[in-house]
């Protein structure tokens, strides 16, 4: 099978170099080009300053990155997109209106009521979005986006326990990952032997987004914080349910949670999409954000406070699970569903 | 006016050494001796590894570590402990049946009826519990307890919220520091780039104490985690009120909030033992932990999420005002009282 | 005594606020003026973002921070200048001209014969240069710098072992502190678990500056480093020294080395700019960088690895002695000789 | 093939569990038991705390512990030893007399002369001194082991420099991982905001092991110093050369270094023992520590200071080309070398 064509905008950002590293060599899509802003333009990607443990696959250390323009945009099967919200306002409904389906993270758009904005094992069905909107819009192509990635990491656990025992009422508590506010987003001097309990607009999206996601009326309450981690985000939730459970319960249903991309192996796709760690003192970042090749999110200290009062926390890896491997096992979905 | 005289137990520890710094060139208490255990005794205070930011005032950096022996106790005003809670158990009772006034760190005998559990300005009144301590146990001593660290913290604020709007229920989450386990208590290779969900105890400690010192019956739901911080603990926190609220009336109630430590001016009590913040990213652990000397707790992000849902986040130094300044506060008042 | 006026260019940064912080409540300096980039001119010193771990003293936060405009400068006895580079390398000359006394921290000019590079205690002499430099460029005001903060720090020990013994070769490794590349210098992202082996000009500056400040001729090989401490560069030296030394005489030389800021007891002078730790794991960063408020540098692990081979590492403050502080106590020593 | 047979001794610690990681799969290894001290004897390795950042292998983590029992020991091809120095110096010996063939970890008999103290590509031809350790001791088996890891990390690029220029004298300062201390070692409070200049009987050992190793007398001088990086021991050396060179030639030579691992196609052996960045700001430890899956050590910033005076600055894992690794490699060798 030829493999489809793909191309990447804002390709040197944290969220960028992750695209890259997780398209390459995917047996199904093949990265065609690269776009970033001027300042990065004409450069090797190996030249610009990768910013992840791993080295950049050689092949893709050498592409060439291309400045971004509309008209240059070479024709492909989707285009991802990790450009900054203010460029991506712009530059994705030319491109939608242009053809070109785009996987996007940016914020904007997200809570337009014609944009689908997915987690392929939650939501999958809104998808279907994409007509209304192209119908909406005059669009040929389309744009997707993922949520937040707090929002992605707590509506993945949430899914189930709402399915399964109804939601009242949610409150949460996160201890956010460096890397979510990009490369320069944080200055060492600010966050060494610190913490930074604010951040800016995460709350509100968290918020709303999950009400967009779960199509769920419950009241949920969130507080968003910074830690001195480099990658995975942690949040302690409460949440009251409907009906009362047991913890065991609780995690067999998180445990055998699954969604389409398990149901059609698709190659990004987790085995299992929520791990459950017994161990009292996890999940941890640094040892837990790379299960299911940082895809799965990982849950621990499943408690039942009272009856009604589920408390667990939940990891997520930020930049894979929450941003470029949420939208490449997106387009996974849309890929094999269109065969 | 001759200074009360005063003997430290546990002195070398992380508390022992905020008892040691703080006592140094106090008005009121003049250090005659330290105990510890017996691998530091005979050796001099600046010998045994001193791990606080400022050096050892030179006249205690002197002073010779004796090894701890109830009978060689000197005759003193107050003794201040800051042992095991296993050593506590078994030699404050026998300190307090020969006499002595012990303030003390450790978590033993914390929920017994009759052991005061003070936070000075918040319940000064249980201080009477002496009496019913000594008849009850024939001891011509006392032990009065300071509550664990987090529990003080959250009990600055929600003190004056209980009293002027009424609680109902509350959710916290704790950011905690890695002095709160003390020197050796988490290795650098389990926190570096990670943070460790669960603390062993802690959990527990908030709930049973926040009711006996608050007297009150609201629901509490505690989760505690560690993170990669020296001094000071972060605690979001969800209240549902019995009344409704607004922000700024918040704000001005914490910050108005006095008790005996401010009407008696005691040596150590803060100016205002609860500081607002009203910039949108405090409180901070580096920034805000030395507030009042570390005395006072800082509040920042109050919102107001719903009719009756207040938030804010609380910060205190858990070495100081969740310790050992604690501590001595309280010694102050008794002894202020007892003149 | 009427207090000096002293006005400070570049105050919003972290060596702006060091300024600000040092010089409140100076027993001869009175701040009555401060200068910033459009950006944060207008606002009160306060409004800006205070990164130092202790509050800004109120009656500065209240200060209105002016757009920086060598016109507008009001008469003062020093300018203090934490400029960037680029922009002193325009504004300083400018305001010598017109006759303000300039004690500058940036880079250019540096190595210019004319212009005074000064640690009080190590060349005090010369600031006579600043007669060379009035005629040579017509300047009724003048320019003095202090040398690069990683270079001071090494040249107080370099000093009295150059007289005592003579060099002939060194060899420095340096451990530098975040502060040292401004706020924004260091992205977290960037440095956590990690270390960054390069630091941009550095090495160059520590060589010229020290052969300049010393008159010396040795060989000196520097690798500057930067590792994930908030403040306080260490270094690691080793000198081939002329003739034979013990460890114990170069211990009494160093802590016995004084100058003039001593002599005259000037108000920021530490009473020892250098002192000595004997403990084998000593000096540290967190533990010593206070030492002698910041001004004094902290020598330990003082070695005799061969016959005429010294090694000894070197502490100090790097926005404190290394920056501010360095200058603020020249302008002391300038003030007590024009008296 | 059948797989040979080996053993763990000391099987929970980091290093341990190194062994533990890349021995499973291991195609010509099999692990046929572990064994620890009494305090994890009985538990399966998965219930023990694994520490690394990826899961213990399914298979492994199901195997019991056993009591370090010298009787017990199974007969096997080799064995891995992660003990600490102190029982090793007692169990080793005896394991050796009875016939087993040991890889060690630890100090005790580094020194003697009749021990192979190997890095498989810079004194491959050392393992012949098992023969003479078995005659002069009457064992059956043998006492292999590998260097400190710094000295290990060290020698790879000082073998091919010491061949190809000659080598007068060398300054070493390094900047070493918490993983090295162990998993206790180095507290978080004690490392935070800070670096601790000195570990403890380092670097005695990395002078006398180098002069073992490379069998030279040039002079060499060593810093040690502890840094808050999770892994990856980062050391700055300055050689004088006995010849002058030029650094693209060192470049070049450190690049195209190779031994009888890498002729051999052992299985652990990198591609490349020595891999050289051009970048002005590597080695970094967290980008680089896992080149060649962390058996290469990594060399950047070459620099020619004078003639003959070369400067660099190699980057190795301490726990894999440092310890478990490099003994693995060793016992390929040796392997090969018997088929």
């Amino acid at each position: 099978m030829d493999r489809l064509k793909v191309y990447i905008l804002g390709a040197t950002g944290l969220v960028g170099q992750r695209y890259v590293q997780l398209l390459a060599r995917h047996p199904w899509f093949e990265v065609v080009g690269l776009a970033a802003s001027e300042r990065s333009a004409g450069r090797r990607l190996g030249e610009v300053g990768w910013v992840l443990d791993e080295p950049p696959p050689p092949e893709v250390a050498e592409m060439r990155i291309e400045k971004l323009d509309v008209d240059k945009v070479p024709r492909v099967d989707f285009v991802f997109s990790a450009l900054p919200s203010e460029v991506a306002a712009r530059v994705e409904p030319e491109l939608a209106a242009r053809g070109y389906v785009i996987l996007s993270n940016s914020s904007n758009m997200r809570m337009d009521p014609d944009v689908p904005l997915i987690i392929p094992e939650v939501n999958p069905d809104d998808l279907s979005l994409v007509e209304r909107q192209r119908e909406g819009r005059g669009w040929r192509g389309a744009v997707v986006k993922k949520p937040n990635c707090t929002t992605t990491i707590l509506n993945l656990p949430l899914k189930p326990v709402l399915d399964e025992w109804g939601i009242e009422r949610v409150h949460v508590v996160t201890m956010q990952a460096l890397s979510g506010a990009g490369y320069s987003g944080v200055p060492s001097v600010a966050i060494a032997d610190n913490l930074i309990p604010f951040i800016r607009g995460e709350e509100e999206k968290v918020v709303g987004e999950t009400r967009k996601i779960l199509k769920a009326d419950f009241e949920i309450y969130v507080t968003t914080t910074r830690v001195n981690v480099v990658d995975g985000h942690t949040e302690v939730v409460y949440v009251d349910t409907r009906r009362d459970f047991d913890v065991t319960a609780v995690a067999e249903v998180l445990e055998r949670f699954r969604g389409p991309p398990q149901e059609l192996k698709l190659p990004t796709a987790p085995e299992r999409p929520i791990e459950v760690r017994r161990q009292a003192d996890r999940p941890q970042p640094r040892l837990d954000r790379m299960a299911g090749r940082g895809m799965a999110v990982v849950v621990g200290r499943i408690r039942r406070l009272a009856s009604r009062k589920l408390s667990f926390i939940v990891l997520g890896h930020n930049t894979i699970r929450g941003a470029a491997g949420n939208s490449i096992l997106t387009a996974e979905l849309m890929a094999a569903q269109s065969r």
